[in-house]
């Protein structure tokens, strides 16, 4: 099988297939909402049908954008945070060149705006003084107060360093079409920009220029990350045999674990490099879920070096948490360990498997292990750390998260505890 | 005060200072243990005087073998998974040269054998074809697979690359002082080694060796980091007013907020060079208390990043969670924010003000909504980011552990649940 499926078969010893099936249902509903824009938030389902509606033309001028970009520098600084920073950092993590930054002559992709660190910016500023840097500014509202205070210091340093029209030419903005403090200095200072569509909500932002644009600096193909969601969207449509709705499925299974009282759902990588893609669920779920005293708390691992972290806890500690776990069938690469003579080291026993071989099977030993310690635990396989299956995993976290919040009975689209500390840090600042 | 410290105020919203006192006098006697020795675990007791027990001989021959890979390599490779990998690249990330990657001539210190992905070691080696490399394996017992596995498969590379003599050269190893698979191939190979205590284990062992040495390579000042963790110990010493002593404290708040049914301790660090010091956490109190069905489930976050990320489900999810906050009081440069003609961002009001400034009033502004919210946190300060600081916190974080520890009536110091899928590993790869 070359596509996304899921296995949910650890979750029975903890839950009936009855109870099972009732969520199952009920969530065909949640589901149906996504597409029909009777559910809260639905002026936010932008998201929902956007591979279709991301015309090539688009990915073209995103594409071109990026060349332009890549001709004027070699480092490139993403100024974002939150839905404009955790999914492009997921996708560039996931897809783009890893140890770049060992090769010469390579294309360097940093990404700021997520703090306001006098020492990360100072750095920064100090590390790139020789470097041809572009910015690429990411705000859809444009009052982010992180990002957009990072901006005016770069920005100022940029034209410091090249002058106000070398600064220009190398400021690229993702910012709303008609709205909010960026697009007015975009108007201001004619900044080559592109839009990001006014109906999708930030944490669902990553297959709009909010992702791509990074993503097709790192050479990512995104013609095929769409690709990838389009055929996802088709297998989680609400005339799917709801058996074979992936997203359902995983939403089904999480939402049941809930309401058995279940509190924490690990995600766990089984690849390093999609290390910040369970950031940017992270996000996505906790975001959209943790409202009204409600929704499982997201946390995140990567297995298995975790598994010498917090295993311990999850094998031994207070039963409340699920697991969720995201395996790559097949690696780009493959390497067999070798027999030695020696054998000090008494690996001789795994000569001539391949290290995808071995992996596979602590895998397999973890989610035995936790299921039989009382983990119930979820399994995600995607065929290849390729464009195409990320972008299946994507639509489906983004799908499977509608649906499950839908199921929550809260509005899966909006983000009002925010601005509790903001309002607060406003009034300590003015 | 240049010292650290911690403020515990807002967690009497929730508790009353009665339960609080009740709690801190029994803590205190599992404070005593630690010194007397008589708790459980007693065989693994001694990071408690590794502060002390540190000698001016260790420290230089410390620094005298991170000059000498210094000399041979600009590429190190730390091979080490667990308490072998994350207080190291904690205190790398911490007060190691951010940014070394752009910059010409700079030392790279990486990090493998936290995974065995075919993809991340063959492009590791592809990278470093034409770097001056230098290997470091870290393994107390010489029998954790990833890393063993890992070094196995370098150092064929290193000896393809440099010939077997070439190779001893290049690779260094931290392990068991007489004992383990580790131990033996130094034997038979000759590499230069250093020796981990055997009454240190691994999650406590980052101001041995296995922290110093990789921070050594990094330009750290090991000497201060020990004289940080110096100071912190006198200050939690049992004869030490209850009241004043920091980890005492820690650990009397999280334990009180634990028993009245807190299930989730968020650790945030407010400055993004701390990250992997959480990681580190995350482990340390993980994996020490996460037995018998007890503990709190640790948690990580960077803010004010992961504000835009979790921030929504920790002000209104469920009430389960307490947050501890890791400051830093002084940053090591200085922005002040500009005034601009336009204020098309209308960020003016923040003119003349310097981001650690900014920074310190979103931080409390998130202090005061969280505690309004029902989510009681705590607050760590360090003077600044630098090695004596990091020192100190540190030893208080270890202390603070094994006191809650425990606290908890359980060995902190023992990690049985790991073996369950490990056992369960083996059977399927042999």
């Amino acid at each position: 099988m070359q596509q996304l499926s899921i296995d949910i078969k650890n979750i029975f010893q903890t839950i009936s297939p009855e109870k099972f099936e009732t969520v199952l249902n009920e969530l065909t509903e949640c589901n149906r909402l996504l597409e029909t824009g009777y559910g809260q938030g639905r002026d936010m389902l932008g998201w929902v049908n956007l591979p279709e509606t991301t015309t090539q033309e688009l990915i073209d001028q995103i594409n071109s954008t990026a060349k332009k970009i890549n001709d004027i520098a070699d480092v490139i600084i993403v100024i974002g945070i939150g839905g404009s920073y955790l999914g492009a950092k997921a996708m560039v993590d996931a897809l783009g060149e890893n140890f770049s930054y060992l090769k010469p002559d390579y294309k360097q992709i940093i990404f700021a705006g997520q703090n306001i660190s006098e020492d990360y910016i100072s750095e920064l500023i100090q590390a790139t003084q020789n470097r041809r840097t572009a910015l690429i500014a990411v705000s859809k509202s444009g009052n982010t107060l992180e990002p957009m205070l990072t901006f005016r210091i770069l920005r100022e340093e940029m034209q410091h360093r090249y002058g106000v029209e070398g600064a220009r030419k190398r400021i690229f903005v993702l910012t709303d079409e008609s709205k909010g403090s960026l697009r007015e200095i975009v108007w201001k200072e004619g900044y080559e920009s592109l839009s990001v569509p006014s109906n999708v909500g930030g944490r669902y932002s990553v297959l709009t220029s909010v992702g791509l644009l990074p993503a097709a600096v790192a050479g990512i193909n995104i013609k095929e990350l769409i690709e990838g969601a389009k055929a996802m969207r088709v297998r989680c449509s609400s005339n799917i045999n709801k058996l074979e709705n992936p997203a359902l499925i995983y939403a089904a299974a999480r939402s049941v674990l809930y309401r058995e009282g279940k509190q924490i759902e690990i995600l766990a990588c089984c690849e390093p490099y999609l290390k910040m893609l369970t950031e940017w669920w992270k996000q996505l779920f906790g975001e959209s879920e943790g409202k009204l005293g409600k929704g499982l708390y997201p946390s995140t691992v990567t297995y298995p070096s975790d598994l010498h972290a917090i295993g311990q806890y999850i094998q031994d500690g207070p039963r409340i948490m699920i697991e969720t776990a995201i395996k790559v069938r097949q690696s780009r690469s493959t390497i067999e360990v070798k027999s030695e003579i020696e054998n000090l080291d008494k690996l001789n026993y795994l000569a001539n498997k391949s290290l995808s071989h071995i992996s596979r099977n602590i895998f397999e030993a973890v989610s035995i292990a936790h299921t039989k310690g009382g983990v119930p635990n979820i399994s995600i396989e995607i065929q290849r750390l390729d464009a195409h299956s990320i972008g299946e995993l994507i639509y489906f976290m983004e799908r499977a998260c509608g649906i499950s919040a839908y199921g929550l009975n809260v509005n899966p689209f909006d983000q009002p505890g925010v601005d509790v500390y903001k309002k607060c840090a406003d009034s300590l600042l003015r």
